[in-house]
C-alpha cells in the first residue's frame, strides 16, 4: 500500500494548484524536491492494483547546448527504500529501451498484459531488494531525445558513457536523498559495453573530484558483449553444439567472422551470418528452447539488437510480451502519466531504434581492458549468463573471462534455488561468474525467481547458495 | 473399442476352459495361434479406460539348452493393424528394460500415474502408426531370464544380437500374421549398439537363407552410443558449451578420457568423470533443463545407464515417472496380467539391472563399420537426437556422423511442427539426421508430439516437414 509522506503531499498540492492556475510557476526556479515531485508518477493507466512504493519518471537534460535529454523511470524499493541500495539497469541494442525491456518485462514492477492496456505486478521485481533506476540510453532510444538531430546519427560508446555520467550527477541533484547511497550498475547484452564504461567514467570522475559524488560499489552484467573475438568464438561454438547450424556454416563462421566486430562486420562475414540465421529457422536465438510469438514468423535475426521476441520456459511466459509494450507505451494517456513531453516524444514509440543501431559509431573490440582496470579498483564485478541464449551465449562469456586469466578463488559448482540447480558459479579474484539454467538472453524475463536470487546475492556480496545452505534454511 | 475376431474368441473359450480344468492341455502341443492367444493381455490392473487394440505379453525361449527366455510386450496398432508396419523398440543401459522406458514412459500406450497403480493412455503412442514390439533384452533385464545363472554375468553385444535374432524368428512363428510385414528396428542410448548389430544379423541371416524371413526395411536410433571416441569428444564439448563443467575439468576429460571405452573406462578417466559429475550438481544429465525428482537428491550419474530420472519440459511431465514404474511392475496382479511366470520373475523388478551393466562383456569401440556395411544394403537409416541430453548429446551424434564422411544430399535446415521449430535435419546419402528441440535422452518422454511426428516421417520415408508444408496443410 502507498503511504504518502506529508511534506511531499503538501508540495503536491502546490504543484497541482500551479498547474490549474496555468503554470504560473513555470518561470519560477524549482528546487530539487519540487522537480522530484513533478516527476512523481501517480496511478498508471491500466493499473488495477495499489503499490507500496513511489515511482518517478521524467527527463534529465545531459547537454544544454545540444538539447540532449535522457528519459528515466525510477522505482523506489517496495519496503524501506532509505535502507536499500540504488541500482541502475541498462538494456543494450545499441538502441533498445530500458523501459521496454528492463522495466516492462524483466526486473521492473509494472508488467503489461496481453491486451496492451492492463498492468500486473511482477512478483519478482528487483525493487524488493533495491531502488531501481531505468534510463533510455542514449538519445534516440525510447523517450530520450536530442534537439540536435545529428546527435541521433552520431551515437557511440564514448558519448553514451559521458552523457550517462552527466545524467547520474544531475539526477542525484534532483534526488538528494540518494546521494552517497550504495550504487550498483547492472544491465545486459550491449550494456556489456555501457556498464563497465560508465563504471570507469564514475571511478575516474570520483578520483578527479576527490569526492565520491556517486558511491559506486560494483557492477553486474548479463549475456554481455565483452570481447568481439572471444564472444564470436563462443557464439559459433554454442550454435554448433546446441545443434542450430550445419557443420559447413560453423567452419565458414570461424573462417570469416572470428576477428570481426560485432557491430561493424564485413560483408563476407555478414553473408555467412545470414546463412546461419536461415539455418536457425524461425526460432528465437535469444531463447532457443522457447516457442516464438506467432506474429513474428518472418523475422530477421540481427545479433544483439532485439528485433523480435519469443519464448516459453516457465508456464506463465508470453512470447509476445514485447508487442504488448509497443501498444502500451504508445497510448497517449500512458505517455502523459509518465510525463513524456509530447513535443519531443517519438511519433511512434519503439522498443528499439533502428536509426541508433545502424548509425552506431565508436564500439571498441573489447572492454576487457576496462575490466582489468576496474578489478583493481575494488569494485564488485559479476558476470551472469542465461545459458539458453545463442546471441551472447554462456560460451562467449566463458571465453571472455578466460581471456582475463584471473586466478580462481572458489571452484566451479552448481548453485541452488529451492533444491533445484539454478545454474553454475565460479569465483575468480575480482570477478564472479554465475550462469542461470534455462534462461535466455533476458534472464529476468524467463527465470524471474532465479534472477531475483542472483541480484540478492550480488548486492549482499555473498556466494550463490549451495544445496546444503538451501536444505539448512 | 475392442472388436473381437470370432475365431480368436473361440480359441479363447477353449483356453479358459482348459485353465479351469486344471491345465489338462499343458502337455498337448499348442499351435502358434493358441500360444498367441495365451499371451493376449486382457484388461490391466489400474486400466480405467477401454482400448481399441489387442496386446500380448509373454516369453520367447531363445536358447533351450541354457533356458534363456526373453520377455516381450507386443501392442498392435490402434487402428487397422494389418495395414501397418511392425516396429521393434529397444532401450539401452546396458541392462535397462524396454517395458520400463519404451512402453511405460516413452512410445507405448500404457503410462503409469503417480500412484503407481493407475494407468493412463499416452495420446502420442507410436501404436497410432505401427504395431510395436518391446523386448526386455538381454537376459537379466526386466522380466527376461536365464536358467543358467552364469548367463546373467556374461552378457555382451554379440549374444544380445544373436538372441534377439532368434527371438524375432520364433516370435514370427507365434505371430504368423506379421511374417513378411515391413519391419523396422528402433531404440535409444546403448541400443545404438543393439539396433545396428541386430539389423546386421538380420541382413546376414536373410542373405544366408535366401529368404526374407524378417522383412527388415530400416532402423532408427536416438541419442545412440555409436563411436566411443567421437561420442566422448561430443560429450565433453557439450558439457562445457552448455555450461555444466569447469574449464579445468573439460581439459582433463579431453586429456584422459577421449580414447576410452564408454563401458570399460580406465580409473584415471573414471576419476575425472566423477569430478565432472560432482560439478554438474543435482541435475538430470539426461535432460539438463528439467527439474529432478525430489526423491533422487543423492544420485550417481552413471553414463548410459539410467539410474535416475528427472525433468519437466512440458507442463505435464512428471520427473518421478520412473519410480511409478517400479511400483506398478512389482504388483503381483500386474505381473500376472502380463503373464510373468512367478518362478522366473525377479524378486524385485527393477528398471535397470546393475548386474547386467557391471558385468557387460563385449562392447566394440564403434559400430560405424556396421553403418558403413548397412548403408550399402539399402536400409533406411535415421539417427535422431534430443538436443538437451548431456549423456549422448547432439554433438556426439554429429561427430559420429561426420566420421562416416557421407555426401550431403539435402542441406541442414529446421523442421517444423505446428509452426514451431521441432528441431533440425540433414539428409546424407544413406542416412538421415534429425534433432528434436528441447528433448532429453528419452525423446518421446519429453517431446511426445515431436517424437510421433518423427516416427511418422521415418516410416513414410519422407523428409521432416518444412514450415511451408505445415502452413499449406
Amino acid at each position: 500500500m502507498f503511504k504518502p509522506r506529508w511534506a511531499f503531499v503538501l508540495i503536491y498540492l502546490i504543484i497541482l494548484l500551479s498547474l490549474h492556475l496555468g503554470n504560473v510557476f513555470a518561470t519560477i526556479p524549482t528546487g530539487p524536491l519540487v522537480q522530484q515531485q513533478l516527476d512523481r508518477v501517480l496511478r498508471l493507466p491500466g493499473q488495477t492494483f495499489n503499490v507500496s512504493f513511489a515511482h518517478y519518471a521524467g527527463y534529465v537534460n545531459v547537454n544544454e547546448d545540444a538539447g540532449r535529454a535522457l528519459f528515466y523511470w525510477f522505482v523506489e524499493a517496495a519496503e524501506d527504500p532509505a535502507s536499500k541500495p540504488l541500482i541502475l539497469w541498462l538494456n543494450g541494442g545499441p538502441g533498445c529501451s530500458s523501459i521496454a525491456y528492463g522495466e516492462a518485462e524483466e526486473i521492473g514492477p509494472f508488467h503489461i498484459k496481453a491486451d496492451g492496456k492492463t498492468l500486473y505486478l511482477n512478483p519478482y521485481s528487483w525493487n524488493q531488494v533495491a531502488n531501481i533506476l531505468f534510463i533510455d540510453s542514449p538519445v534516440g532510444v525510447g523517450f530520450s531525445y536530442s534537439n540536435t538531430s545529428s546527435d541521433l546519427l552520431s551515437n557511440g560508446d564514448k558519448r553514451t558513457a559521458k552523457d550517462s555520467l552527466t545524467f547520474l550527477l544531475k539526477w542525484l541533484e534532483r534526488y538528494p536523498q540518494y546521494k552517497g547511497r550504495d550504487f550498483y550498475i547492472t544491465g545486459e547484452s550491449y550494456a556489456g559495453h555501457y556498464v563497465p564504461q560508465l563504471s570507469q567514467a564514475i571511478v575516474k570522475y570520483n578520483l578527479a573530484t576527490k569526492e565520491k559524488a556517486i558511491n559506486l560499489k560494483g557492477y553486474m552484467v548479463g549475456n554481455a558483449l565483452t570481447d568481439d573475438y572471444h564472444d564470436h568464438l563462443g557464439v559459433f561454438q554454442f550454435m554448433w553444439s546446441a545443434g542450430l547450424i550445419s557443420d559447413q556454416t560453423y567452419k565458414a563462421l570461424n573462417l570469416l567472422c572470428d576477428f570481426q566486430s560485432f557491430i561493424h562486420s564485413s560483408n563476407s562475414c555478414d553473408s555467412i551470418l545470414d546463412i546461419a540465421s536461415a539455418e536457425l529457422g524461425n526460432i528465437d536465438p535469444y531463447s532457443i528452447y522457447t516457442p516464438t510469438c506467432p506474429a513474428n514468423v518472418s523475422q530477421s535475426n540481427r545479433l544483439l539488437k532485439r528485433v523480435h521476441m519469443v519464448g516459453h520456459i516457465n508456464e506463465k511466459y508470453d512470447p509476445c510480451t514485447e508487442a504488448h509494450s509497443v501498444v502500451y507505451f504508445n497510448l497517449p494517456e500512458v505517455q502523459k502519466a509518465l510525463h513524456v513531453d509530447r513535443r519531443y516524444a517519438p511519433s511512434k514509440w519503439a522498443t528499439c531504434s533502428d536509426v541508433v543501431y545502424t548509425t552506431w559509431k565508436d564500439s571498441p573490440r573489447t572492454v576487457l581492458d576496462v575490466y582489468r582496470e576496474l578489478i583493481h579498483s575494488g569494485l564488485r564485478i559479476w558476470m551472469f549468463s542465461g545459458d539458453t541464449d545463442a546471441v551472447i551465449p554462456v560460451t562467449s562469456t566463458r571465453y571472455s573471462i578466460d581471456a582475463l586469466k584471473l586466478p580462481s578463488v572458489k571452484p566451479w559448482r552448481a548453485w541452488y534455488d529451492d533444491g533445484q540447480v539454478g545454474g553454475w558459479t565460479q569465483e575468480y579474484a575480482g570477478l564472479t561468474f554465475v550462469s542461470v539454467r534455462g534462461a535466455g538472453h533476458e534472464v529476468p524475463l524467463h527465470k524471474p525467481k532465479l534472477a531475483l536470487a542472483l541480484v540478492k546475492n550480488f548486492l549482499s556480496g555473498s556466494s550463490m547458495p549451495s544445496l546444503k545452505l538451501v536444505s539448512d534454511s
